[in-house]
C-alpha cells in the first residue's frame, strides 16, 4: 500500500524555493511556513526563525534527559531550473511517471527530508513517542552555501545540543543498496570578471587595437589544468590526505558505482586526472570545475563584436586535508598573473565549506549501518561522495557532533539538472529508515 | 537649413531589419519595399529582387552609352541589438539629441546609403538628370556576410556592368575630415561547440569523473594567441603583405586617428600584438577575435553544474595576401588537436570575405579625392580600415570594377554596439558628397 504522505510531498515540491534568486524570496517564506504547519500537525513544537537570509525551521519533541538527542538536518531550498527548455514538465508542478516523481527538489532535498518528517509523524501517531530526543533543523540556504547557518547554530547552541546528527542528502550506489557515506568533498566558489572596453566594440574597427576580455577570460580558465587534467594552481594538492588501502580496494571492486556514474553522466566516456580511477577522482580527489563561462554574443549566427567583458565561474571541490580559504587564496594569486595591460580583473570569492571525514566504525556509525540494513534488508555499502554538504563540518565545529549521511538519491535522480526526480519507493523506504534509525540510536 | 529628407531617414530607421534573426524576416521585406517606393518616387526605375535570403533592391536612371556608369552599393540590414539594456532609447525608435540621431543602423548603413539616395533625388529634381549612368544596389544581407549577393551579381552581370563602384560604409578619421579608405580587412567566421555529458551534471557528484566541455572550450579559445598577442595558428601570417614605407610614415603621424581609437574604445589602454602601433594592428594586421563564448550557468550567484556543452565564436580579420578559406582550414586543423577523450567537437565555418586593396592614385581614386575635398572643403586623408566589406572583393571579381570607399561614420558612431548614432551634419554632407562625386566621375 503506497504511503498516504505522497500528496503532501507533492504540495511541498510546488514551492519554487530557489534560494539564489532574489525574486523567489516570498516563495521561500511560504515554503518555510508550510513546513512549520506540517511539523506542528505531527505534534512537534515548531518555530520559524528569521535569519539574515531565508528562514530556518526548527521542530522538536519533548526532550528527556535519559535519552540520546538526534538532530535531523535538511533543506527546503532548491537549485535554479535553467535550462528550463530541457525539462519535460514544469519543474514546480510535480508529475509521476512509472512510480517516479519529477520535480525540482524531488531528490535534493525535499523528498529526502520529507521522508524523515513522515517517519516521525507515523511513529508519534502509532507509538505516542520516539526513542530519542529529536530536533528537526531545516534551512533554506543550502544551495547557496548556508551563509547564515553557522551564526544561527552559534546563537542557538544550547537548544540545538545533540549527540549525533543525521542527514539524507547523499546518494545510493544502486537501487535497493543501503549506502552510508563517511566522507564528503568541501567546496569553494570563485568568479572572475574581465573588463576591457566600455562597450561592445566592432571587431573590425577595433580588433587588434584593444585586448579582448573574452580571450583573457579563456586564458585564465584554460590555465587551471594541465594536459593530464591535474590542477596547475601552485600548492593546490599540498595538503590532500592520501587514500587508505582498504578504500582503494573496496572502490576498485565497486563496478556498479563506476558504471552508474558513466551511464548517468551521458558523457562519451569517463575521463579525467591521470593516475586515478573515476570513483577515486570523484570521491577523493579535488577539482577545479567551470560552472559557467560567458562573454559577447550568445545568440544564433554571427555578431562581429569585441565584447566589453567576460566572466568565469568556478567551484573547487576539496578533499579532507584541504582548506577552502587557503585554496581560494592560492587560486586568486594564480589568477592575478593575468592582470595584463588593456583589461581589469575582478575576483569575487563565493561560498565555501570544509571537506568532511568520519569513522564509519564508531558506535553511531554502527547504529546507522544496522538501521540501513533493517530498512533495506541488505548489507551496507560504505562510500565517500563527491558532493559537498559544508554544514556537516559546521555542525562538527559548533555542535561537536558527527553526522550520519544516509542518502536516498539514486545515480539517475538528476540533482541540480533538468528532469530531477525521486522514486516513490525511495521515499517510502526513507520513512522506514527514519523509524529504524531513531530506534537503533535510542536503544 | 536642415535637409528636408530627415523625417524619411527616421522612417527608414524604424524597420527592425536584423538579417541574422529569422523572426525579423517580415521586417526585412517591409524595409526593402519601403526603399523601393522611395527610389521610384525619386524617378528611378526600381525593382525588388527575391534571393535565397533577403531581397536586393535595384534602382537605375536611364542609361546613355556616352556616360560612365557608377554603381552605388549599400545595405538596409542591421546588426542585432543586444545587450538591449545598454541602449538609452529604443534602437528602432530613432531619437535626436544634440543634432545626433540614435538608432540601430543610423550609421551602419542606413544613414549613409540614404544620404546617397537623397543626393540623387535632389539632383534629379533640381537638374532633371545626372552626369552618369547610375545603379543603386542595396542588399539585406551585409551583416551576415552577403551569402546570396555573389550569385545575384553573376546572374545580373550584364545589367549591373559598371565602371566604378562607390560605397559609404566606412569611417572618417575625425569630424569634418574627408577620408578615403583604400584597403579593408577580410573576414572569416568560425564557431566551435564542445559537447560532453548529455545533460548539465552536478559538479560534486560528477566533477573529476568527466571532462568539462567549458574547460576544453576555454583551452581552445586560449590557444589562439601567445603572450605577445600573436596568433599561434601555424602558417597564419605566411601570406601577409608587408606595409609600405609611406603607409607606416603617414599612419605614424596620424595621432588623431590613434587617439580617437583609444577614446572611443573606452578600454583602459590600447594594447595588442607586439611590434606594431595600434593603427597598424587595426588597419594592416590580421586578428583572431572571440565574438562570443558561453557555456553553463549564466545567471546571478553560483550554480554548481558541470555544463554539458560550451561554444566559442570567432571572426578572423584578414589582410591583403590572406585567403579566408585557407585561414579557416588552418584554424580548423589547429582546433582538431583538442579532440580529446570525453568530448566531441563540432566546427562550423561561417561567412567569409577576401581583404581588399586599391590604388588611391588611380583616375577614379583621384576623382573621389576631388569630390571629398569639394564636399568637405579640406584635403583628403588616405587610410585603410580594419572592418570588412567582403562584397568589395566580390564586385572586383564578378563586375571587374574597383570600389571607392567614402565613409561618413565618425569614430564614436558605435556601429554594431548599443547607442549606435549618426550626426545629422554627416547625413547632410553625405548628400553633397554624392552630388560632387557623380559630377567628378561624369566630367
Amino acid at each position: 500500500m503506497p504511503t498516504p504522505h505522497l500528496p503532501e510531498l507533492l504540495e511541498f515540491l510546488r514551492f519554487p524555493s530557489i534560494s539564489t534568486q532574489s525574486e523567489n524570496r516570498q516563495s521561500m517564506e511560504d515554503c518555510a511556513e508550510w513546513l512549520a504547519t506540517r511539523l506542528k500537525l505531527a505534534g512537534l513544537k515548531t518555530q520559524v526563525h528569521p535569519t539574515g537570509g531565508h528562514p530556518v525551521v526548527i521542530a522538536r519533541n519533548t526532550h528527556l534527559s535519559t535519552r540520546k538527542t538526534v538532530l535531523i538536518y535538511g533543506h527546503y531550498d532548491v537549485q535554479p531550473v535553467d535550462p528550463i527548455q530541457e525539462w519535460e514538465s514544469d519543474p514546480f508542478e510535480p508529475v509521476i511517471r512509472d512510480g517516479v516523481i519529477f520535480a525540482r527538489g524531488a531528490t535534493d532535498n525535499k523528498g529526502q527530508i520529507f521522508a524523515h518528517i513522515c517517519g516521525v509523524t507515523d511513529a508519534l501517531r502509532e507509538e505516542g513517542d520516539l526513542a530519542v530526543n529529536l530536533i528537526f533543523l531545516i534551512e533554506g540556504e543550502e544551495e547557496i552555501g548556508s551563509p547564515h547557518l553557522g551564526r544561527f547554530l552559534e546563537e542557538h547552541r544550547d537548544e540545538l545540543a545533540c549527540d549525533i546528527i543525521a542527514i539524507s542528502d547523499t546518494g545510493m550506489v544502486a537501487p535497493g543498496t543501503p549506502t552510508f557515506t563517511y566522507a564528503l568533498r568541501g567546496i569553494a566558489a570563485m568568479e572572475v570578471t574581465v573588463k576591457g572596453p566600455s562597450i561592445d566594440l566592432h571587431s573590425g574597427i577595433y580588433g587588434g587595437a584593444v585586448v579582448n576580455p573574452a580571450t583573457v577570460a579563456a586564458k585564465i580558465a584554460a590555465s587551471f589544468h594541465d594536459s593530464d587534467w591535474r590542477v596547475t594552481i601552485p600548492h593546490f594538492y599540498d595538503s590532500v590526505l592520501p587514500l587508505q588501502a582498504w578504500e582503494k580496494e573496496s572502490w576498485g571492486n565497486n563496478v556498479i558505482a563506476e558504471k552508474a556514474l558513466w551511464e548517468t553522466s551521458g558523457a562519451p566516456e569517463l575521463s579525467g586526472e591521470t593516475g586515478f580511477t573515476a570513483l577515486e577522482r570523484v570521491w577523493a580527489r579535488p577539482t577545479a570545475e567551470i560552472n559557467g563561462i560567458g562573454g559577447g554574443y550568445q545568440g544564433e549566427g554571427t555578431k562581429t563584436v569585441l565584447p566589453k567583458e567576460a566572466f568565469v565561474k568556478w567551484t573547487f571541490r576539496l578533499v579532507p586535508g584541504q582548506n577552502p580559504e587557503e585554496i581560494l587564496a592560492l587560486a586568486e594569486a594564480h589568477v592575478r598573473q593575468f592582470e595584463i595591460p588593456g583589461v581589469r580583473l575582478t575576483i569575487k570569492r563565493g561560498h565555501s565549506g570544509l571537506p568532511y571525514l568520519m569513522d564509519p566504525m564508531s558506535p553511531y556509525g554502527q547504529a546507522a549501518q544496522r538501521a540501513l540494513e533493517k530498512a533495506f534488508g541488505k548489507p551496507t555499502c560504505l562510500i565517500r561522495e563527491g558532493g559537498s554538504i559544508p554544514i556537516v563540518e559546521t555542525f562538527k565545529s559548533i555542535l561537536g557532533a558527527d553526522t550520519l549521511l544516509l542518502g536516498l538519491a539514486l545515480p539517475d535522480c538528476r540533482a541540480h539538472a533538468p528532469g530531477e526526480n525521486f522514486p516513490i519507493a525511495n521515499f517510502e523506504i526513507g520513512i522506514q529508515l527514519n523509524r529504524c534509525l531513531l530506534k537503533e540510536i535510542g536503544s
